[in-house]
């Protein structure tokens, strides 16, 4: 193989790698991470156990990888809303990466979910936690950045301002199906609505 | 045993019934009801299993028990909300009883935890899923009756307004710690502030 061309792929007729990832990630939301062995993913699959070590090393590495595509996501989202360098307010980058979060979210629902059930109870759900926790804190100091504009109320504490609006966020994995009434912009533009202007009728109306 | 008289406690020294249901709770919070036995209940508090077997009848049984406290607990606050005879508002139902769901959230946690995993593996959780969509409607019926009173916008599904807002609050159940720097007060009073008044600063300040 030369350089520069892609390495082969693992994989079988059936099923390529992103399939049985896909797979593993619906089954372990469904059943619980822990509850669920490669034996199960197997029958799942219609594979053998061996066929399944053909695809991946362990169920570890399945799960490590879920983590990472979700962690990408929002991490690459929450890099663009603490970039000033286009001049955009605090306020407009917090409203941007709230709406950004939510079409995460929908489009990487099953590894967003799987994430926001971690428990830290491996070294990878650890590595997972720690990268979690620092998105929340630069979520946090945007928060901050955008009350000391002004434009955000300061009564309340950022920190707990920011936990509250991405609690919300988050708690769309819960209930929240992109086949059902509400489309995703409809959904986007609702959240940044109510989180920014609350479920009052606005003064004027 | 004269009638009237309560019937003995099933129990043995060391722990209650009350107690092993709670650290069964907690254990199948840790690590996810599926993949928790009666062997790691019993582990977990020092007992054989035929000692477990003394307290409760099944790992289901504890399951139901914590499930019934839970959505108990959140019933009786909907049947408050709902009942017009005191004259309040929808609105100021509804606030009620979202500060009164945040206490409910924070004083039984560990049940509420479990009731918001359950997916509907069993029988048992079926129904409690059945009880849990009975209480979301009646919630949705009354942001609806707000919206009718002109109090609440319009311009977002009465239905959605329901589920993001109890969204949030469930949301708590993730991170908030009464031990933590915001005690249950600031916290539900926070919650209404930014759910009905949203986090921007008002027009007057």
């Amino acid at each position: 193989m030369s350089a520069g061309q892609p390495p082969a792929r693992r994989g079988r007729p059936g099923y390529d790698q992103e399939t049985v990832l896909r797979r593993a990630v619906e089954l372990f939301n469904r059943q619980g991470y822990d509850a669920t062995s490669i034996g199960d993913l197997a029958r799942e699959l219609g594979l053998s156990k061996s066929a399944i070590y053909h695809h991946v090393d362990s169920k570890e590495q399945l799960l490590s990888a879920a983590l990472d595509e979700a962690l990408d996501a929002l991490t690459s989202a929450v890099d663009a809303a603490l970039d000033r360098s286009s001049g955009a307010t605090a306020d407009a980058r917090l409203q941007q990466v709230v709406q950004r979060s939510v079409r995460i979210l929908v489009e990487h629902r099953p590894a967003v979910t799987l994430l926001l059930r971690v428990h830290g109870n491996s070294e990878v759900e650890v590595a997972a936690l720690r990268r979690r926790r620092r998105l929340d804190e630069r979520l946090a100091g945007l928060v901050a950045e955008a009350a000391a504009e002004g434009a955000v109320r300061s009564d309340v504490a950022p920190e707990l301002i920011s936990r509250l609006l991405f609690g919300l966020v988050n708690s769309l994995v819960e209930w929240y199906r992109p086949e059902g009434p509400v489309d995703v912009d409809t959904l986007a533009r609702s959240i940044a609505v109510l989180a920014f202007d609350g479920l009052r009728v606005p003064p004027s109306g």
